[in-house]
């Protein structure tokens, strides 16, 4: 399941608590697409701001939505304990892989990031894949920590950051020299997916992708088949939205602006403290959606 | 309660969960002592690390153990739902202040920040620290956000990092300059503490006081009354501590470690995934702590 695209769909609120119908409206788009696989509780479905009820009825929610679409769940917190109990929740309610970010409040030593990798993968009965997104996480993991993490038997995947162009064949070559065979990289920062899929990566681990499943998957299916005027084209349909994502502090907020403008979900999904974007950037949103009809 | 020495106790483990005899140990120490106040779930007291549940009950035994001594109550949480629950636990178990850090897992703009310190204020029942952490927390709140934030009616002090010596009375002077009158500020970063408390700082959020109550009230009279060779010779005593601070990471693991040596608590009470400090780093602890005996 680690190949492909896997859609990263918003958790929707609605006055700060789930907002079930809307969610389930989200993830029926991206089955109907046909992607490849859904990562359920991403950084884009706000992990990190929900409960572990909340959370627990999240995955058993998208179970119940997923039909035959291989499910990956986000189970990051700051303490290790939580994330075991998030293990057990998760798999109990049917996730086919796990989503395991470094969170940290006091800055780590590598021996700590070491030692929780693999007490958590001791306790996983699924495969895992390795978030690595400092930009939010703030915990940097160099490659040769990255290399020994991939050791560990259920390690199957890695979501790396957003790649700048002139440089992605080398980061994922440079990586990839540490990392055994058969663990996949999977490239996030979708500004810049088109380059690290080109640079080799096998997974578009896709915001975009959460909500625009259709052109996502022939982006993926284009830059497969080496057809650089379609890759063109589709990135010219996708560079407003692009901008508004550099624009508006990241990707979360523009994309949850884009599924109000669509009909998908309330205006104000997000948890606090997030605020929804503003008037005028959602303006600016709307018109960006235009070329993606 | 805003004056003085705030005294931040570590939340010893055992087998990972709460060792309440030891943490009454440390209450106890710090109680006779007669320190200012306690600061129960600082950075020291792992609250990032702890549930509800555990962050509820450690309020009790404080409270129980605490006598006459103010509390302040730390409620930080990734999520503004979390903390408000977070708030009116520490209330209902009887703290005296609430100190209010601004953890954050995407990157927030100020109006976020603002409005999350206005929610929580408004829900607050007692008087707010406003915990000013970027170490930990990575966001950084500028001078004028702090002025703003400040205003609110619930703020009562701000707890700052510590201040490097050359600079420390122009970077107070420039904070307050933006306060209202009657917000208090507290340096924290104990390393730098004397430097803060010197340039005009009205309290000590301190580590160190957490586990060596006796020397650092010592050290703060001693900076209120001007006593040059009595700071020096406190801050001689203390400096092969400091130097442990910078040398391992900062002052958590070091404070956990030497609570161990004094046979306060477990060698290994710290919440995963924080380990603790290898055998070479605790005898460089348990040799800073021969000038504190």
């Amino acid at each position: 399941m680690f190949t492909g695209l896997c859609a990263f769909p918003l958790t929707p609120l609605h006055q700060q608590t789930i907002d079930e119908k809307a969610f389930i409206r989200l993830l029926d788009g991206l089955t109907d697409a046909g992607v490849d696989s859904l990562g359920i509780l991403g950084s884009t479905g706000s992990y990190a701001y929900l409960s572990r009820e909340q959370r627990k009825r999240v995955v058993q929610v998208a179970k119940a939505h997923a039909g035959s679409t291989p499910m990956m769940v986000g189970v990051g917190a700051i303490a290790t304990s939580e994330v075991l109990r998030l293990v057990e929740d998760a798999q109990q309610a049917g996730a086919d892989a796990l989503l395991l970010p470094m969170m940290s409040y006091q800055p780590l030593f590598a021996e700590e990031i070491y030692a929780f990798y693999e007490e958590v993968c001791r306790h996983a009965s699924v495969p895992v894949c390795l978030y690595d997104n400092p930009r939010t996480t703030h915990v940097t993991l160099s490659d040769e920590l990255q290399g020994q993490i991939a050791a560990l038997p259920a390690i199957a995947s890695i979501k790396i950051p957003g790649l700048p162009a002139p440089q992605a064949s080398e980061r994922v070559a440079a990586l990839r020299r540490h990392l055994p065979g058969g663990v996949t990289l999977g490239v996030s920062g979708d500004v810049r997916a088109t380059a690290g899929l080109q640079a080799g990566c096998e997974v578009w681990y896709s915001v975009c992708g959460g909500l625009f499943p259709r052109i996502s998957l022939a982006l993926v299916k284009a830059i497969c088949h080496g057809d650089a005027a379609q890759v063109a084209a589709l990135n010219k349909q996708l560079a407003p939205l692009w901008r508004c994502f550099d624009r508006y502090g990241g990707s979360l907020r523009v994309v949850a602006a884009a599924a109000a403008i669509l009909g998908l979900c309330d205006p104000d999904s997000l948890p606090r403290p997030l605020l929804p974007l503003g008037e005028e950037a959602c303006r600016d949103v709307a018109a960006a959606l235009h070329g993606l009809a």
